[in-house]
């Protein structure tokens, strides 16, 4: 993986401009109280968003603020398929070609959906094949702009959007400050985009077992990656093999606590949510609940838990519930 | 069944105060945007309340206006489960004890939560049993108030507060006035509750097959009953036998439109809800929504379809969900 460059970084002020950008398009997602360990935690349900993830936040704050030029030769994109589809609903509200490279192996949910939305969708094998590599060479070609996952000044600016709603929405309904947000965390992204929003709030990441790059990153104090043979995990959505230096900077000057959850963690978090929250919840959007719900992090009277994402197939989901009663 | 006497009708500005009641404990539940046809279609979650289906309005309205004496004395209801738990919520919230008459075989998670929240749960047989004795003799011993789950003036403008949220809302979201509410219909509280809430909107009742008596009734200008062999469904929330005087009085003064909805297409709603809006929905829940899916109602640039409940068995989603590929 090289490292892609774009000499900004990433503001509050984004942040504000992004949450405004949005605002005007989606409504905010809802806060959800539930109960745990007789304590009321909020659930941030970014798995309601048009395209089931929050990644429509990032994608949008990108891709508007193209030039008309940058618009006409079109954007690429990698993505196991939450970033996919953000990249490919934004590009067709705007009007803009998007090609997006996903692994052959991605939900299939995703891959439909992706190309639902009129993007072109160009698979590579997770194992053999460099995917940055394939990205590179055809915004080359097209001379279209490289829209990274997580890497990208817009798309932390964007991600974090979602911190300036949660602050509003607690503030409303608890008529509280947010104290502590836990994060599904790949890329980081998001909890770099919540870290720049939320200042005084903790944002905790919470990433699979294994594929915690991030943890150890912020354990060692430089940016580490997976190693060459990480588990298999059924969260997507979360496998980066390593941060970018524009996500680290910010994660490592903000957050003081991080998880690591199981398998079997994530896939209770998920049948938490069916039960007790009615929503469909895939196994990387579930990562941070189920690290509330195994006492892997601490929580208190403002903390808010992001459900990331819902973006699963049936046959998945259904094994996965099958177990709840 | 017999009719309870209650001297009061339900009003405008009754729901317009349970709306204000209803707003100070509860955030409102989101309007989810979806494509149909081409239109975009909003979809009021109400599975999204914390026990999972609108009927915490009318519950928290009734027992909320109860006095100091009448809540000494406990509430009783009848419920396959959602009135059940939204009656079980309010009074746990209230200090009130709870009676709430279940048919033995509901759906097993609403009859765990229900006791959850602290209710008595006692259980009758559908087949043999008359439930409205049972509730109305719980109530004489006691003293108790009996919440009728729909022939209830609260009850009625309680469920109609979802009408005041939908129009503020769609108003905020889409700078649209609502012109037609499709909604799941059992007894009818909550279609003549939004009838009362959206004087000008269109309220469309929805039955599943066979339990189809509001439908009738609408038809013939009195009220009609199921008939004494109306054939299974998968929607507990929706067997009601007929309406009651309350209600019809609203409904056949505001309905102009109707629809019955097959077994196998509130399942594709089901599965519908799961796919493209990530929500768990029950076979009850998805009823509106199968009418709009299954064209079988009119829609329009300003039209809300109901998700009235999610509170379903793990074992009949996932049988539902499976057939999803």
């Amino acid at each position: 993986m090289t490292e892609h460059t774009i000499d900004r970084v990433p503001t509050r002020e984004g942040v504000i401009e992004a949450a405004a950008k949005v605002a005007a398009i989606l409504p905010p997602t809802p806060l959800l109280p539930f109960e745990h360990d007789g304590r009321t935690i909020w659930a941030k349900a970014e798995c309601l968003q048009p395209m089931g993830a929050f990644k429509i936040r990032g994608a949008w704050h990108r891709l508007s603020a193209l030039s008309d030029d940058e618009r006409a030769r079109g954007v690429v994109a990698v993505s196991s398929g939450n970033h996919a589809q953000g990249v490919a609903w934004a590009a067709r509200r705007l009007g803009i070609d998007a090609t997006i490279v996903m692994p052959a192996d991605a939900p299939r949910v995703k891959l439909e959906r992706t190309k639902e939305y009129g993007a072109q969708v160009i698979t590579y094998d997770r194992h053999t094949e460099n995917r940055e590599e394939i990205a590179k060479n055809i915004a080359r070609e097209k001379g279209a702009t490289y829209v990274h996952a997580f890497g990208d000044p817009w798309v932390i600016e964007g991600q974090g959007s979602a911190g300036i709603e949660i602050a509003t929405q607690l503030e409303a309904q608890a008529d509280r400050k947010v104290s502590r947000i836990i994060a599904c965390c790949g890329g980081g992204g998001l909890s770099s985009g919540l870290s720049l929003a939320c200042p005084d709030a903790s944002v905790v990441p919470v990433e699979p077992e294994g594929w915690d790059d991030i943890c150890r990153s912020l354990e060692s104090g430089e940016i580490q990656n997976v190693g060459s043979n990480p588990p298999p995990t059924a969260c997507d959505a979360l496998q980066t093999f390593a941060t970018f230096p524009i996500n680290f900077a910010v994660l490592y000057r903000n957050c003081r606590e991080w998880a690591r959850v199981s398998e079997s963690e994530i896939r209770a978090a998920q049948r938490f949510a069916f039960s007790h929250l009615r929503l469909v919840v895939e196994p990387g959007g579930a990562a941070a609940l189920a690290a509330v719900l195994a006492n892997k992090v601490q929580v208190d009277d403002a903390t808010v838990v992001m459900i990331t994402g819902g973006n699963v197939d049936a046959a998945s989901f259904t094994q996965v519930i099958g177990d709840c009663n």
